[in-house]
């Protein structure tokens, strides 16, 4: 790679003012609260469409919501698109998905900045409700993309506040006409930040996901018998908080000393009737399992069989529901080894890691060769308004998705990079 | 004790009628709430007035509510009491309390019908409060007559829901002007349902309470640091949860397996954020230690101060507060052998055994000697609609009541039962 072939950096002050600026939009105390298709959702949509329009692209809306930027190129195959997402949770920090989508517009900014067009088109991506929090499942605009869910089946999603995903988009403007399907990329990247303690524990600057874990979430119920706590001896107990709490503990160490699965949490148990001097009759608690390989995970969730039965043996009732499972996803190896020779020709230090949570990009690794790009989270914290990543820190990502999206759209044919299968799947 | 000493039988049938009289005041679904001092407490309040009256009882209200029903003897000294309560829990059983009211009512009717003045008064007491679920502390009525607070302290207690014992007393007409302290008696004989299993499950019909087990009530907080579940690796957590449900299970176990205390209990837990894909951040939960043994209370107590510094030297803020505390009572020796020679004479099988709950009784054994009769609760169920008491088992415990008060009230004084100290302490 010749020094010349480097293309210009990025805005990095208008880079961290504009996540600043997004930032503002759904303001609630320390945090923002921008869940999808609501008026703080086409507030924050509107500004991504102006950016877009200022880099010098086309913006196009499809029939879920999805809003691209598209900068054509010399030839009309697919596009290499970046991307991500900009709803938000409950009292958010301001750069989960948003990153990744304002990142996109610098490289768009840069790319038009040359003043001569590039091989391929290149197209930014804003996902609509990648978080779930208002409309269940997740991840629903790539979902919809890779047709992990029918497009009318998506359109047809109820809120828990009685909404329906089609109305919510119409009455913000963002139901398009654009099929989902029209801009099936050849390549897809998402730079986000880790939301884990990875990369800030190890002071390493770009993390190079090779996957995204696959999950299994269950809720467990175990029925035992509430009695009087002063007078019912313990061997005549059937203590179902304590059933559960035992369960609980023994998932929790499988994963802490035995790596099976990588990650286990109990993130919610209630016992009832939950009163100081009661014997808990009835006890609830969600187990969530996380692991890379398949097999971890199903080993996990025989675990779980297990201390269900034993729990049942000793007289309880007892049984888990899954409530939500995907496989783990690999990423694209030949995009992974791309993302680090150009990280190392950049001089940014990087490693290759896992994704925990999910992201936009692993419904988007069923239809084309698709990576994930890293830069730290400081102590892991997201989800929460205390997040934060340093502005040289989302420099240089930008700056890595920049120069990658340039080895593929502007040099990738004639530079070797064979690996990546530019053909939808 | 010859044949013609044993009184007339009581009159099962009424007393079991009289229960399911009471039983329909203040119904509620399945069972019956009839909270301290509320409308459905007067409702019940002037039925026992009623039957206290039709027993051929002198009734009278003291300054906290308490309903004394008395039968003078032929001598002036303090009277043998036998009492308990008529106020409920939410949604409760028939019998708790109420079996001991209307039993001793049951043996006023009795030593009414012999015609003779026995040579000691009895009264029947009914005392205010008993439960605390809508004033705290509970035992009000029993530990105002204790001195174990005082009768302003007392009339001033401000329910949940914002009113006042003196005011609430006053509205149902149960405010009355007799001192809480006249009516001290000789000695106190509380019969009530056992409300566990043991009795039960032994197919023995009498238990005769040597102690009311001392408690000792904690309410635990663990902080650690929630964080997100899929990306925070095992080792860089400080899950709250599982530091919580770790000390359940190690103070669950000390009372299981080694006994130390007699019974602990886990009755709630609770963490937050409570949700499934987050590493909860803080955990609270209750612990209630019960031992008729204060050494084996401290014990417990030191145990729970341990795991909370072992949680500390794990990196969490752990923290415990007492929020209630009693020490174990012991019951008068002397009138536990009474009870059991006087249910070996009636023929009554009978076990000594411990209360786990707390009783009225307790109040009054610092001031005169006491004991408590329990019978069967079927499979300990208590505090719940499901309450249930054989009728054959009711009349049996009546019976003894019956028999014991004739004891000490008619033959006591030359019958040799010479342990039972008949002084004030």
């Amino acid at each position: 790679m010749k020094p010349s072939e480097v293309a210009e950096e990025v805005n990095a002050e208008r880079l961290v003012r504009r996540l600043g600026e997004l930032g503002e939009v759904g303001r609630d105390g320390a945090g923002r609260t921008r869940l999808a298709l609501t008026p703080q959702d086409k507030e924050g949509r509107d500004l991504i469409v102006g950016w877009l329009r200022e880099a010098g692209a086309q913006v196009k809306v499809d029939r879920i919501g999805n809003i691209y930027g598209c900068l054509p190129g010399r030839n009309d195959g697919p596009p290499i698109m970046l991307g991500s997402h900009i709803d938000t949770v409950v009292r958010a920090g301001a750069y989960d998905g948003c990153y990744g989508v304002i990142a996109g517009i610098e490289v768009l900014h840069c790319l038009s900045a040359t003043g001569s067009r590039q091989q391929r088109s290149v197209a930014v991506a804003a996902f609509t409700n990648e978080e779930g929090v208002r409309f269940t499942p997740d991840l629903l605009g790539s979902r919809v993309m890779a047709k992990n869910i029918a497009l009318e089946e998506a359109l047809d999603i109820h809120s828990s506040d009685g909404n329906v995903v089609r109305e919510e988009l119409e009455r913000i403007g963002y139901l398009g006409d654009l099929s989902p399907w029209e801009l099936l990329p050849a390549v897809f990247l998402e730079l986000h930040i880790e939301q884990g303690p990875v990369l800030d524990a190890s002071g390493i600057g770009i993390g190079i996901v090779e996957a995204v874990q696959g999950h299994s979430w269950w809720r467990v119920v175990i029925d035992g018998m509430a009695n009087h706590a002063g007078t019912t001896p313990m061997d005549l107990r059937q203590d179902a908080g304590v059933a559960a709490m035992q369960i609980a503990i023994k998932l929790h160490n499988s994963a802490a000393k035995a790596g099976i699965p990588r990650v286990a949490t109990i993130g919610s148990i209630t016992v009832e009737p939950n009163a100081i001097n009661v014997v808990p009759g009835k006890a609830l608690l969600t187990v969530d399992f996380r692991d890379p390989d398949e097999e971890k995970l199903r080993e996990a969730e025989r675990l779980l069989e297990i201390s269900l039965r034993k729990a049942r043996e000793a007289g309880f009732r007892a049984s888990a529901e899954c409530i939500s499972r995907s496989s783990p996803v690999r990423f694209d190896p030949a995009l992974c080894s791309l993302l680090e020779q150009t990280a190392a020709h950049l001089g940014l230090s990087a490693r290759r890691m896992l994704s925990g949570a999910s992201h936009d990009a692993q419904m988007l690794a069923g239809i084309c060769p698709t990576a994930m790009i890293f830069v730290p989270s400081r102590l892991g914290i997201s989800h929460n308004s205390r997040e934060h990543t340093e502005p040289a820190a989302l420099a240089q990502g930008a700056q890595l998705l920049l120069e990658t999206t340039r080895q593929l759209a502007v040099v990738g044919e004639s530079n070797g990079i064979t690996g990546i299968r530019a053909e939808r799947v």
